[in-house]
């Protein structure tokens, strides 16, 4: 039973069969996906976070840049075009990363985590209820910042995690 | 504005001013904190995985224990209930390991994780819409599940990596 159709979010009530003859009765969150970017500079030295002010939490983050999958664009493009528009720097070589339940529980909503190498300035295109400052961090400096608990955000640590603490497979 | 409040998901539209002076209108999806644990044997050589079929994707995940906190619940009594619920197994040493925001654009769902050492078998009390195996993985086996990219659930990727790949921070 459908509750709401949203922009972002369609809320239903779903009857689902379940692998042992029972049926879950579930709130689910079906989300639109969303796909997400950790930018490095050539040398991969520097990581470009973003600290935004998050409305839902009430709170400001560190983040990678990310954002919706607009309907027909692929995850890759459109990693590429929130940094853009996020931070004003964009890359060209791209490649993925990973790709992420957020909360498997009761929502869909996959997040696609890409690593970017080498960085060009070009031109921010915030949204007037994006509230965003970018900020170059060197690998130390992140590893301090998760140590700390300072990163709270899934797909912000998991892809820091995999491209700085998993180099070995593929990133 | 309420759109639907349920057992696990309040529904809202919601219009919150931002640090720029502008005003956000958001669906959000006011979530019941949860909580989860890392379990390892006393040697701390293995980890005890499960695999649970997720009705809301339609798929198997390799998951850690995790459950939503009662009302009234701390989050570590939490944490070891639904070990010993879902796996039959219990561990009395706990320490925390880090709260996550899962999708911070849509929701305010945090996840507590704990990393749990020395486990008991107890009885297992999985609900009638559980679907769950448990089993014991080594640090390599759970290293290369990681890393071929076979465990996307968030809460999950981000407890491993704390526990396996920052034992300096306290874990």
């Amino acid at each position: 039973m459908n509750i709401y159709k949203g922009r972002v979010v369609t809320l239903n009530l779903e009857e689902i069969p379940l692998p042992n003859g029972n049926v879950a009765k579930l709130e689910v969150a079906r989300h639109v996906p969303a796909s997400s970017i950790v930018p490095m500079t050539d040398d991969e030295k520097q990581i470009l976070l973003i600290r935004q002010f998050r409305p839902v939490i009430g709170q400001w983050a560190w983040e990678i840049p990310a954002g919706l999958i607009d309907p027909g664009e692929d995850p890759l493009t459109c990693a590429q075009r929130e940094l853009e528009e996020e931070t004003g720097w964009m890359t060209e070589k791209v490649e993925p990363v990973a790709a992420i339940h957020t909360s498997i529980g009761f929502t869909d909503e996959v997040i696609h985590i890409f690593k970017g190498v080498g960085l060009k300035q070009t031109q921010k295109k915030q949204e007037a209820t994006e509230v965003i400052v970018e900020k170059f961090c060197t690998r130390d400096e992140v590893l301090r910042m998760i140590a700390n608990r300072e990163i709270t955000d899934s797909k912000t640590l998991i892809g820091l995690f995999y491209v700085l603490l998993m180099p070995a497979t593929g990133n």
